[in-house]
């Protein structure tokens, strides 16, 4: 493995020693614990989680996990996306544009991307080129959504 | 009004301005800020808010929001249920239990309820009697579900 590529990350105790060290650990990375230790998944298998190492030492991470086109209420027309979340670069290591490199990752597989903009992001996301739809309290909620638009895709109107 | 009753708040510019006090302050805030500016809303129409004033302040908001049984993938028997979201309570004003005050009017209101737990707040959640779902990727993605059951409510399975 070369350093500083974005690489998918296995499901082992490995990877999930080094979640700890991310400020966004909760429920998700409990379950892919639980479901390692009871055999549910096996030892390396794939999770949705993509990362960039330093060495042996992870340095920034984000979820990627495709949606499928039935549940689709963000793109015209209607399609698989992705949703990105847990975007993270720990602190030893930002401002060397790895989370850059990380959305610039999710915006070569070739569907749109849709995030959900944390308070006081929204100039990260602005600069990744992505775009604040128009909030919509029914599907957005607690959400502040971001999204990338590959050519010939727009927002989808209700 | 009295003080320290939980009150749903009305969209105007007074309201609009308190919200600049609190932390998670967004895209929602804004679209409503525009919705009044553009006439889109009346003034003094309902807002998804409800809040705890003490005098002429706004100490205390929560956001609630009844989403249709169609789209509820989280109670059996599938049904309306409240979507409980910006729930902050301001920092001169924390320790007095309005946090709990709020939550307690949400369940009043006879359906479920379910929230997304922010990082550090599982703790505050338990103690209002809120159940952790087990984590469904396709499902939860960013989220950390927390739901409240009324009596004879359970958990979906899919």
């Amino acid at each position: 493995m070369n350093n500083h590529e974005v690489v998918r990350l296995k499901v082992n105790f490995k990877t999930l020693e080094e979640f700890e060290n991310f400020r966004e650990y909760g429920q998700q990375e409990l379950s892919m614990k639980e479901d390692l230790e009871e055999n549910i998944v096996e030892n390396d298998s794939e999770s949705p989680f993509y990362g960039v190492y330093f060495g042996k030492k992870l340095a920034a991470r984000m979820s990627l996990y495709r949606i499928d086109k039935k549940f689709d209420r963000y793109f015209d027309p209607p399609q698989d996306y992705y949703e990105l979340w847990k975007l993270e670069v720990l602190p030893g290591y930002q401002g060397k544009g790895i989370g850059k490199e990380l959305v610039d990752f999710a915006k070569t597989l070739g569907l749109p991307v849709k995030t959900n903009a944390r308070q006081r992001s929204d100039d990260f996301w602005l600069k990744q080129r992505f775009e604040p739809l128009t909030y919509l309290e029914e599907r957005d909620k607690s959400e502040n959504p971001y999204v990338w638009f590959p050519k010939g895709v727009s927002e989808q109107k209700d």
